[in-house]
C-alpha cells in the first residue's frame, strides 16, 4: 500500500472510512519511511529495529540492488539477530503473526524459532508459482506445520481477483485477541495482511465496491478488517490497553498500476526506488486514552521504530550489544515532541540518500536499468525528472542532490549547488552521514545465494497431507537481482 | 490554488487546520471541477452559472487557446450576461465583492454596474506591471473609484513578498458581515482573494511559518483567514443561517513550482490545461446545522453550480430565457443525492473534454506548444505521458483517449480502443457529446481584441489621488494568446 491510498491521505475516492477515522482518533503520521522500498527487507527491519544493511537483509551480488526472500533463497534471518517478539516474551507477551513472514523459508527461519508462539499464514509472497507442477507452490502455516498451498488449498482466483484469505486473517485475529483478553494475557499481534500485493485479490463481498477497481476492492476489504479489529478491542474493553499502529512496508508497485496498483499521492516514483514514492508510507497510531485524538505528527518515523517504541511500552530496554536503528517514539506520540533523526534510504548495500529534517540529499540515483525498462518495467509510470529518475546508476557522493521535501515533495527541483541553502544544509547532512557510514559495520548478506533445491517442496507438515513433492539436487547459485 | 493544496486533500505539511475542520464540519467535494483551467472565464463562468463558451470569455483568435482580461483586453462580461447578484437583488440580498474581478475592466464591466452593491478591490490580478511607468499599475477599488494602486499605495515587496492584502481583505470581509448581521439584511460576499497567484504574498505574521515556503505562508494565511470568517458567523449567531462555499478558480499553476506554486495532489499536470490537474478543485460546503457533518460527496460539481445552488438558497429560480449550465446541488448537499451530469473541460473555443460518471473522455489533448516549452514554460513539470501530455494539438475526435478516473485519477493509462469497456462507455459519452454540440450557441467572443489604449490609465477618481496617467493612441489588434 502507497503513502496517498488513504482517504486521510488524500486519495480522491475517499474509501478508507474506517482507517480515516483510526487516524482521526488517533495520531496520523506524514513523515513515516520504510527502512527500505521492498518487502523482505522492510519487515526484517521492523522486527529488529535494524537497518538491513545490518540485519543482513540485502545483497551485495551487485551495486544497489533490491533483494527479497523468494523461494528459492538460501537466507534468512540470522539466530544472532534479536526480534520484537523474542524480547517481549520477557515481560509475558504472547506474540502471533498473521500473514506473510518473508523473512526465509528454511526451517532455522520459522517465525516460532525467532520468539512467535503462533502463526497463520505464509513464509513467502502469494504471488507464483500458481500451478504446483515445475515449483512448488507458496506453503500456508498453522504454528509449525503447513495445513495447505496457495492456488491449491487457499485459492485465489487470478481472473476475478477473489480470494477469501483477508477475512481468514481477521478471522485469525479477532480469534487470537479474545482468547487474550479471556486469559488475561498481554499479546503482540503482527497482522501482515497481503491483498494488496499483486495479484491483488478481495473476497467477493467486496469485489466490484471500490471506484478504484480491483485494488481499490482490496483496499476497502482491509480497512473494513481493521474497523472490526479496533471495535473489537473496543467491545472487549481493551481499546486503552493495547497500541496499534498501522503502516506499510514499501510504497504501491507502480508497475502494477492501474488496475493492481495503488498510490504514492504526489510522490516520485514508487516501490523499489529510494524515492518517496519508493519509501513514504501511510502510517496511523491509536490508543484511545493516551494519544490526543485528532492529531498529525511531523515526527520523522521509520517502521524501526515500531520495534523500539513497542518495547518501550513493554517497559523493557532495547538490545545494549548491537546498534539499534529503531528509535523510541513515545515523546513524539504521547507528547507531540518532535525528536531529530535522520532517515537513511538505502537500495541493497548502498545509502542512496538522507533525510535530515526537511532536507533529503541522494548520494546515488536510480529509477531502473535501460534494459528493464526497455522490457515494460516503469517504477516511475507517467513521471519524468530530468537528471533524477534516471535509467544509469548515477553517483552524486561529491555533490549530491539536494531536495527541499516542503517546497517540493515531490523531488523535482534540485537546490542549486551554488546556493547558500545548498551549503550549509549539506554541511549538516555531510557530518550526519559522515558519522552514519564511520560506525556502519554491515551484516552478511543473507540475500546473495539461491538454489532450487530449497525451496517449499516438502514443509514440515506435508506428509499428512500429502503434499510432498520432491526437490531437485542442489545447485547453489548467486541469485540474480535486476533492480 | 490547487486540489492538493488542503490537508484534507492529503497535502504532505498538513498546514490547513481551518479548512479541513470546515470540511469535517461540512461536505468535502472530492469531484469539483472549475468551467475553465484560467483565472477570469472561470469567474465569469461562477458568476452567470454559465460556460465561457456561452458567456464570451473566450477566443476564436486561434484554436483552443486559453484567453483572459489583461489590462488591455477591451472585452468583458456582456451587459446581457444576468450575473448572479443580480439576481440575488430581487430577493433583497446586499451583494459584495472583494478582492480580484476580473471580468473586465472599462466602466461598463465595473461590477456596481453588474449586481454589485460593494466592491472592495482590483479589475485586473496583481501580476505586473510594477513600476508604472511603461504601462499603469493595477488599481484597487472601493466601490465605483480606485483609491490607490498595486505596488504604490498597496505593496507586495517582490523580494521578501510580504503583503498585508489577505488582512486588508479579512477586515473588509469580517466589517461587511456585522454590518449586514446588524441591519438584519441578507448578503451574498464573493471573498475573492488572490495571495496564491504569483506574484505569491503573505502578511508579516505569516512569512515563514510554512515548511512549504511563501507560497505555503500564502495559504495559511487564507486559511487562517477563513478560519476568522467563519468564527464570525458563528459569533454572530447567524452560521446556521449562512452557506459558506470554498473553492478555486483553477488548478495550482505548475510553472510557478517550487517557490510559488501549489499542488494538484496525484492529478496530471496544472493550470491552463484540461487535464484534472487543471480543472479539479478543492471544494467544500458549510453550513452547520443543514450539511451533515464531515461527510465527502462524490457528486461531479462545478464552479457554475453556485450560480444555481445560491439562487435556490434564496428561493430564486434561474433565467429560464438561456442555458444555464450550472445546478442546484442542494439535493447532494442536504440529502446526499448523486445527480448524473457531465462535466465539460474548454481551452477557448474547443471542448477538450469531457467526463461522464467515473470516465473521462479527451477529444483534444495539448499541453503547451513546442515553441513555450522550448522556452521553459511547463504546465506539467516532472510528469510525461506519452501521447497525452503532447506539445502539439492533438486530435482524437473519432476515437477519443479514454481514462477511469477511479482506477487512474492521474490519466496515465488510456483504455484500450478493443476493449468492450471502451466500446460501451463510449457509445454513452457521445451522445452526451453529441446533444452538447447540437445545442451550444457559442457567445460573442470578448477575449479576441486587445488594445492599450483602454488600460487602466485613468480609472475613476484617479483625479483626486493625483494618478490619472496619459493613454497612448488607441491601436485595437488581435490579442495574442499562446497557450
Amino acid at each position: 500500500m502507497g503513502w496517498g491510498d488513504l482517504g486521510a491521505f488524500g486519495e480522491p475516492s475517499k474509501e478508507t472510512p474506517n482507517l480515516d477515522q483510526m487516524a482521526s482518533e488517533g495520531m496520523l503520521f506524514l513523515d513515516f519511511y520504510t527502512a527500505n522500498p521492498l518487502c523482505s527487507p522492510s519487515r526484517a527491519a521492523l522486527l529488529t529495529g535494524r537497518l538491513p544493511i545490518r540485519n543482513g537483509f540485502y545483497t551485495t551480488n551487485a551495486h544497489a540492488r533490491n533483494a527479497y526472500t523468494p523461494q528459492d533463497i538460501v537466507g534468512g534471518i540470522p539466530d544472532s539477530e534479536l526480534l520484537l517478539p523474542e524480547l517481549l516474551k520477557k515481560a509475558g507477551y504472547i506474540n502471533k503473526i498473521i500473514g506473510k513472514w518473508h523473512l526465509g523459508h528454511r526451517p532455522q527461519f520459522h517465525p516460532l524459532k525467532h520468539g512467535f508462539d503462533e502463526w497463520f499464514g505464509s513464509p513467502n509472497c502469494h504471488f507464483g508459482p500458481y500451478d504446483n507442477r515445475a515449483l512448488p507452490n507458496i506453503p500456508v502455516y498453522r504454528d509449525w506445520e503447513m495445513i495447505g498451498r496457495y492456488y491449491e488449498d487457499f485459492k485465489i482466483d487470478l481472473k476475478t481477483g477473489e480470494a477469501n484469505l483477508t477475512q481468514i486473517y481477521l478471522q485469525e485475529a479477532l480469534d487470537f485477541i479474545s482468547r487474550q483478553q479471556a486469559s488475561q494475557q498481554p499479546f503482540f499481534l503482527y497482522w501482515a495482511i497481503d491483498a494488496t500485493h499483486a495479484p491483488v485479490y478481495a473476497s467477493k463481498h467486496f469485489l466490484g465496491t471500490s471506484q478504484r477497481g480491483l485494488y481499490g476492492d482490496a483496499v476497502r476489504e482491509i480497512d473494513d478488517s481493521i474497523g472490526k479489529i479496533l471495535k473489537h478491542l473496543q467491545t472487549l474493553g481493551i481499546s486503552e490497553n493495547t497500541f496499534v499502529f498501522f503502516t506499510s512496508d514499501n510504497g504501491a508497485a507502480l508497475i502494477s498500476a492501474p488496475k493492481q496498483g495503488g498510490s504514492n499521492g504526489r510522490f516520485l516514483c514508487g516501490k523499489q526506488t529510494t524515492f518517496e514514492g519508493g519509501m513514504r508510507e501511510p502510517a496511523i497510531a491509536w490508543w484511545p486514552g493516551h494519544i490526543p485524538a485528532g492529531k498529525a505528527s511531523h515526527q520523522l518515523g521509520n517502521v524501526m521504530d515500531l520495534f523500539t517504541t513497542s518495547l518501550s511500552l513493554a517497559g523493557l530496554q532495547p538490545p545494549s550489544d548491537r546498534q539499534i536503528d529503531g528509535i523510541d517514539l513515545l515523546p513524539a506520540i504521547l507528547q507531540g515532541q518532535l525528536i531529530d533523526r535522520p532517515i537513511f534510504y538505502y537500495r541493497g548495500n548502498e545509502m542512496m540518500a538522507v533525510r535530515v529534517g526537511l532536507y533529503k540529499a541522494h548520494y546515488w540515483t536510480w529509477s531502473n536499468s535501460w534494459e528493464e525498462y526497455g522490457k515494460g518495467i516503469d517504477f516511475c509510470p507517467g513521471q519524468n525528472v530530468s537528471g533524477v529518475t534516471t535509467h544509469t546508476q548515477e553517483e552524486h557522493t561529491t555533490l549530491p542532490l539536494l531536495f527541499h521535501l516542503g517546497r517540493d515533495p515531490g523531488e523535482k527541483y534540485p537546490l542549486s549547488f551554488a546556493s547558500a541553502e545548498y551549503q550549509g544544509v549539506m554541511e549538516r547532512i555531510s557530518g550526519v552521514v559522515q558519522q552514519h557510514k564511520e560506525t556502519m559495520v554491515p551484516g552478511e548478506p543473507q540475500l546473495n545465494v539461491c538454489d532450487k533445491a530449497i525451496m517449499n517442496w516438502s514443509p514440515p507438515g506435508c506428509e499428512k497431507l500429502g503434499k510432498c513433492l520432491k526437490p531437485p539436487k542442489s545447485d547453489p547459485k548467486k541469485c540474480f537481482w535486476p533492480h
